[in-house]
């Protein structure tokens, strides 16, 4: 009774990659998906929003075009890919779910992509997560999945995504499975939460994309408590998104942003989220430059007040600012964002007890490259 | 009865350059001031919002230091220079406003600055603009300035401005002054509407300062025409904002993004914003890459719903998508984009009356290096 998957390729990614990946569940099987808030969505999601009623029990996910800004054609697409998997796999259409990430405004060859899964339905193997995000990957460049064991529960998920990835939630596509049973109206609050603490606390470059998509699927095999299940699906998720952020364009480090005692989280958050997508911070992160003035600046443009002479910066445990400067703790900031890979910026406002966590990366050469010479 | 202005050096800046700028206005004036919303202001901005009550008689201006970050020293420092220049100018002292910009978190130098006011107060000449202007300037590469003469009405103005531009409203000082009358309780209103337009619709790097100051002076010489008086001011101040987006760190190319025919203003104006800041249209302007995918994508992510089978996207006369692709467009696009200094993105909702313009400039590897490289 395990996940199965089947790969094809229909040449939608340059070179002899696999880009069609196709995912059979044991059965059909309680489920929740977030998709991106973005209102140009690409017909794939519109298609799997319209079609998804709570179980789920097929998917098939294409990478290398995005299905996205093709007019009224993209919804006869992803409605032809879904019927291709229904009649390969012999399951339900409405339970077949289609997802699609990579160029925007190209029409899917669609012949191809149709002989493509068909291939791919034919030759099914177990569900192997490494395999799986590199057939999803675009400018991806490793492989995204991670799993947990806890006595008998299990949580396992595999994901891509490297650039456009921003709250709600980036070009990202990531899927969480769990033996554990988790009830019909418990899932899709358990998957919000987590998503708002994981998938949407992180930021590459602060644009939205049109195809993001994160199911979180419960094979029902064991009872579990449900405590017990959220914290390995957050561990799962948390360590995914962190993957995408590592494989962030051109990204050299990554950037925590700690804010503490807040008053409410809402201010901790979108402080955090201030900090994690200024492309200033985030330039200076990469020139290895502990500027706090460019972290204040960014804590201070929310439209939460904040005390500037009562807050605390710190780089690492380096205390930079707090209602004065310490000059001298630049040199030893400096050489903490030499030599570590993740930079933990932490911002204090001393004022209340709630806290908020966001991961970026910073913004390099490479970043310019890799978007300036990404060609349409 | 002109505007005069003195000039000093207090050694704020490398080389030999001058860092400050005595104003002195031949009576006081009434006038408005716009200053930044970061909550994590200069204390210039902090001091001279306080002691601002609609008339002004004098400005000093420091460039090379913020006054920000540096704890409730900044803000005796700031009464300092007001005091001094009260005192070398013998006019009121709360009719003095100071503004402060270049890095943060450095304490001034205030003795050295208190010497230079004081010459600078010694050695008054007529307003020159565009040394103003060189005196105010930190990052930026050319002077801006510009005047309007219309019959006996005139209108002249000074910024500086090339990184942290975002509204409310990026690094920059901008002091327009205009030779007719406007009255107290009508000029408030004239400059928060024409700011709103102007330097509140361009972002160079989407960063929020906590220094920015737009100053509308009416010298009161001359009565005018209310419209035409607006029209002028207007026109001085949307030129200035132009010149900084021009001289954006790092810009090839400058983006005039327009979005049109929108249900409602605050639709338009988001939407155009969101395109203006996005990474990744900065990127492919660069690129020269007419990447539409990514505008439609932007132009998603606010809160305004858009209908992706009925919009327009252009890049400048080349119609991209309507619904559907137009491949054969994209050839010319990308000359247009070559060949072109302002790069025009034209985005029609098809539902309303309503538009909004918003500028922006290029994302480049100069952004990163002068962003990378200028250390605290």
């Amino acid at each position: 009774m395990d996940v199965l998957m089947g790969v094809g390729r229909a040449g939608l990614k340059s070179g002899e990659k696999p880009d069609i990946l196709v995912i059979l569940l044991p059965q059909s099987c309680k489920a929740s998906f977030l998709f991106t808030k973005n209102h140009f969505k690409s017909a794939s999601v519109l298609y799997s929003q319209k079609v998804f009623k709570g179980t789920v029990r097929a998917m098939v996910i294409n990478s290398g075009n995005a299905n996205c800004g093709v007019g009224r054609e993209g919804l006869l697409h992803a409605e032809l890919m879904a019927k291709k998997v229904a009649e390969g796999l012999d399951v339900e259409e409405e339970e077949v779910l289609v997802f699609s990430t990579g160029i925007i405004g190209k029409p899917l060859p669609i012949d191809k992509v149709l002989t493509a899964i068909d291939r791919a339905c034919d030759i099914l193997e177990p569900l192997d997560l490494k395999r799986a995000s590199e057939v999803m990957s675009t400018t991806d460049s490793f492989p995204k999945y991670d799993f947990v064991k806890r006595d008998k529960l299990e949580v396992f998920g595999f994901a891509k995504g490297a650039g456009m990835i921003h709250p709600n939630m980036g070009t990202m596509l990531a899927f969480v499975f769990t033996n554990g049973d988790i009830k019909e109206g418990v899932i899709e609050k358990l998957h919000k939460d987590i998503n708002e603490r994981t998938f949407n606390s992180i930021s590459v470059d602060g644009c939205m994309s049109t195809n993001d998509s994160f199911g979180l699927i419960s094979l029902g095999l064991i009872k579990e408590d449900l405590q017990k299940i959220s914290d390995a699906v957050e561990e799962v998720s948390l360590s995914l998104a962190r993957k995408i952020i590592q494989d962030g364009e051109g990204a050299t480090r990554t950037i925590k942003v700690v804010v503490k005692n807040a008053s409410i989280q809402l201010k901790a958050r979108l402080i955090a989220q201030a900090i994690a997508v200024s492309n200033l911070v985030k330039t200076a992160v990469f020139g290895r430059d502990p500027n706090w003035g460019r972290i204040v600046a960014a804590a201070g443009s929310t439209p939460f007040p904040i005390d500037q002479f009562k807050l605390k910066v710190y780089i690492g445990n380096h205390l930079l600012y707090d209602g004065k400067v310490h000059p001298k703790a630049l040199e030893n900031a400096k050489k903490y964002m030499e030599e570590s890979q993740e930079i933990e910026i932490n911002l204090d406002l001393m004022e209340g007890r709630e806290s908020w966590i966001y991961y970026s990366s910073d913004l390099t050469y490479d970043y310019i490259k890799i978007n300036a010479e990404y060609t349409t």
